[in-house]
């Protein structure tokens, strides 16, 4: 088995850059609202949410990340990002993206918290990073579509509260899911590596494989060639360089 | 007569965020390109150019920024954009976004230099910044509607260069045009400043007048406001100061 | 007399580009703090504060705007700032830059609220901006040159306050002021606009002038050429559309 | 032997945000030049490389990268850096910051392409990352110290190149070198991971050892903590969870 998902050509790419623009652009044909100015929850600062926080930073939002990686927390803090837990972070935000990989990253006492007309949306994973159970039970009024993608729930007190695309990805809810010109490269990494195990048949143990670096090193040199950029080839003398380090002071 | 379209509560906001922000959406719908790593040509930097400029970087494009005007030419050369010609960045860009008010921007001698795939489209005025009709005298295959909104003209030698939405404004071809929590504030400028002649009836002269400060500060208060935003208010020491600078060194 | 100081080239560049860059490196020579991560308040949103709040973003950190003027204060939320009284912000911040033109921006009301180790700075006026005398005033203990243009206050229970450079201009005070490479367009266009002035000796009024756009545009135009940036010129065609605007639709 | 140097907590801050911010300082304090508008070439897009020139980006530059790895130079373009090869961006560059920890990065085919007034300098490795040999060889007169820690090479034809520090790292050189606020995670992750080696005693084989993951989150948040910031904890159910994926669609 070869770990396509853990190669560099597909998370540092797909993931940051194709689900930075993707849910952007899911969230605005769902809604239509502006995004500069609103408080952007972005909950998960994996390889998917730092693409997110750029992206919405990017069109004018002021982004707020929750995090329960303290490394993860602590980048995002140094990028410039407000970090705070999602119990702080439900009381301001205007949009809450998920994007983490788990349940219930907005539960039932985040939903209590919410401010009237906040917008709910998941990017992450399944249905399940917002709690809809609890979300349901809450409502004391649902209305289905009142937008494309977008349904209001009514929570006790008179609080609407918008959920896009049910919880499930709103990228591929409400958008086109990734560009084609970033899933090249996930889907050739995928196809060469397949070439690679084929080549390899019988010398391969029953174990996770990486992709290959060569395969991962073709494919971005494709993709750049296909971007007309060329790159600098290490020299002889620096190629010795590296593996000796004996000059210089 | 009011002169509504200088008030700043409309070309500050909605033709540099709304711009800004439905531009790039527009060209999304209609292309489902990936906006990182492209070069994008901005041409004109006003207000909806700075906007334009601003969120396409934000969506990790390269952006190249063409003016006539030297001093706006300047302010995007200081605001880390490339800035250029057009025949200069006509044979580098991957998407060009015109929004300068005038005819002819990209005209034949600019089309003739495209690179092949090229994208092309107006977000500023008439269907007039795009020369079309040289477009169409040079081509020598036109297909419409290859995607929606999406016209490809092939020039001689085979280069194929996109069109949207048929050089008309992208925004309000193939999106939503600006969001209404924008556009709020360009039409209550409106409504309160013909109020605000209504009211004066009878003392106006036949004249452009602007929007009177205080009808632009109320609406930009009553947004502040809707946006859960305090700011501070002058006290009487800091009002009386203003009109003296006498104390300090 | 020619207003100088409301030239374009003057306080678009030197007052938003120089005062941004130099206002950071006075901060940083003084104190050597990182910027990323912190909360970085920016008081005042004009030139000099677009400028300020723009290069510590840039920096990483994480900025606060506050404004009494309402349509300053709504494009600073626009451009993704968080924009809040002085009073809010007066809590949270770990760093203060004052670029107002006014007095007791930061007041005594205000020093009270402030976090252990926040530090304060002028970058706008004279050393008024922050209320000294209160501060003064307030604190238990002073300690002068903690670091080179720093000074240590420590106020009733013990929370200790960094001033820098007196209160008065950092950039002046602790770095060498803006770059000559934006003064060059400040002091150009004043040689040039009192060239022009003796030009036009004995047909001028007793009247405050504009400096004469021609004059402007030149200056912009030598400096582009001294950044090897080439812009395009308005065709005859050009020139006459915009008088029009007779075509399109 | 603990791998320090490749603990998340040294290289994800010190080499991102301690290089960007102070290789931006001592630059500045070395040349006084405004960077905005200024094209800026940085060499090497690993850790130290993004630092800088997401700083650089930030202070109004107009940034280059180059690289040699594939993936990284991808990175650098979806990141909405201009890409190319060191011969291409001698040619265009106004200042060029080298940080790959390699030699002669900058080689004498890329010095006879610079432009009159570059300016050369290092925040990477030895002074081996521009070819000085070449440079002297080359120079046909040197002036010492025109600033200080800048020295001036007029090559043949009159082209004058400034070098900062003596090629040597430019931080610490000209500057204060990491500001302490990141510096402290570094050596407190320095100190653990020997207080953890010193623990186990008699259990460790002789071998390169990874900071142990338990160390790195302690530093972590500690940091966070001192900076204010609340992170969120996994629930046990959301714990639970991550190990099965065993609900939603």
């Amino acid at each position: 088995m070869i770990a396509v998902n853990d190669a560099d050509t597909k998370h540092l790419f797909d993931n940051r850059y194709g689900t930075g623009q993707s849910t952007i652009d899911g969230i605005i044909r769902a809604t239509d609202i502006l995004l500069a100015g609103k408080s952007v929850v972005v909950a998960g600062y994996g390889w998917c949410g730092k693409g997110v926080a750029s992206r919405a930073r990017g069109m004018g939002a002021k982004v707020i990340v929750t995090e329960v990686d303290p490394i993860r927390a602590l980048e995002a803090a140094m990028d410039g990002f407000a970090v705070m837990s999602m119990k702080e972070a439900a009381k301001v935000g205007d949009l809450f993206i998920t994007l983490t990989g788990d349940m219930h990253v907005i539960g039932e006492e985040h939903l209590k918290l919410l401010k009237h007309g906040a917008i709910l949306c998941n990017s992450g994973h399944f249905d399940i990073e917002i709690d809809l159970k609890a979300l349901k039970r809450m409502a004391v009024k649902v209305e289905k579509n009142v937008r494309n993608y977008v349904d209001a729930y009514t929570l006790p007190g008179g609080k609407r509260i918008f959920l896009l695309g049910e919880g499930r990805l709103i990228n591929l809810t409400a958008a086109e899911g990734h560009p084609a010109s970033v899933m090249d490269m996930s889907f050739a990494t995928q196809a060469l590596a397949s070439e690679w195990a084929a080549k390899h048949r019988g010398q391969l143990k029953p174990q996770v494989y990486e992709v290959p670096k060569e395969v991962e090193d073709w494919v971005a040199r494709l993709k750049l060639a296909s971007m007309g950029i060329r790159i600098d080839n290490l020299t002889k003398q620096q190629e010795a360089y590296l593996s000796s380090w004996s000059i210089g002071t």
